[in-house]
């Protein structure tokens, strides 16, 4: 099973099922594209009819998107498990990671995943309402399932793999959330794999610029 | 188990779920909210936190966004009869939904959905591009499936549901398409409960200004 993705850094979607596969110790082998626009489509053209990141390859299968290649995961590998278990919460999970999937527009595109960068930078109101709606989200989730353990649907599911770029984010642009949403967020950064996915965000070197956004605090860069 | 949904003329992202759950002859109660900016947020607020529509009431539970909402269907309801049976062919189904779910953003703002009208556009070379992948979904899902039933995945599934608000677009646009994509689209027209939702429509007076765009045909209104 090979996984496509693009710079670690950069690539929110690709985190999303690197992160799912990882943190169940699935075996896949991963394979890495620059996102830079030279050659671009016609070098993720050869793995997907989207062109885009990330792509699942597994025998003569191909899935894209990274919704799609999480549900398939889940179902193919983990028996379910990458959802809650619980037919309600599932359904509640799904809602959450919808919401992220086709909206959180604005938060998304004002403030690019950079995993390595501590950045000052001007949100408009929709992405500050944006940025309220995630921190209600992740709050809201984590009392309602705390009992069940400490992700937002008790065990780690592909929703906490839906938000992590996220917490990636509000880490880069410096961003004031509530108590139990800054919690969950330093949880989510401390988890081992987004360990490693940082590990390999700092070793890369290339900038893609069309994904920098605000200005460098002097001396904060990792 | 109650549906919120927007105007049947405009609301695409309710068409999804209403088309699954009537297509499948489950009983539902329809609750309808205008899409006028009036009040918008207060007015669906009061059902789901995300203030959007489509908004599913199942008792205690409510489900938001399209896809959420067809998944918890088809588990809660239709023994995972809303996607194909196949685990690949499931993989690649749930891939295309998740392309208009998340994507082809240019098709999708360019061409809003209005069923009762017949409009000149001009479009963007980003949205010529949208149109060309669906035709292309479209044609090779039921060239690669035709031996299972006419529908995108041989049955009746969720991906029907997924692209039925564009065969409307491309009515309402005139947009050319492959003869394989053409008669796809008239076939999912065509289908019973698409009738009756454009019949919904087409009793619907209340004009939605910011879902206008283009310059009516003359004479060519419903």
């Amino acid at each position: 099973m090979q996984l496509v993705i693009g710079n670690k850094n950069y690539s929110s979607w690709s985190l999303r099922p690197w992160l799912l596969m990882s943190a169940f110790g699935l075996e896949f082998e991963e394979i890495q594209e620059s996102l830079q626009q030279d050659g671009l489509k016609v070098r993720l053209g050869r793995y997907s009819p989207t062109c885009r990141v990330p792509v699942l390859i597994d025998g003569g299968l191909t899935v894209w998107d990274s919704l799609a290649i999480c549900e398939y995961v889940s179902e193919a590998y983990l028996d379910g498990r990458g959802w809650p278990a619980d037919l309600r919460a599932r359904a509640h999970a799904r809602a959450v990671c919808a919401e992220i999937h086709s909206g959180l527009s604005a938060l998304r595109s004002e403030m690019p995943m950079n995993c390595r960068a501590r950045r000052l930078i001007e949100l408009t109101d929709a992405a500050k309402a944006d940025v309220e709606r995630v921190d209600r989200i992740w709050t809201d989730c984590t009392t309602r399932y705390g009992e069940h353990g400490p992700w937002l649907f008790g065990d780690f599911s592909i929703a906490d793999c839906f938000y992590a770029p996220v917490a990636w984010r509000f880490l880069t642009y410096g961003t004031p959330l509530s108590d139990g949403a800054q919690q969950y967020a330093a949880r989510l950064r401390h988890h081992e794999s987004m360990e490693r996915w940082l590990a390999g965000a700092l070793m890369e070197t290339e900038i893609v610029p069309e994904d920098e956004a605000g200005i460098d605090i002097p001396g904060a860069r990792f």
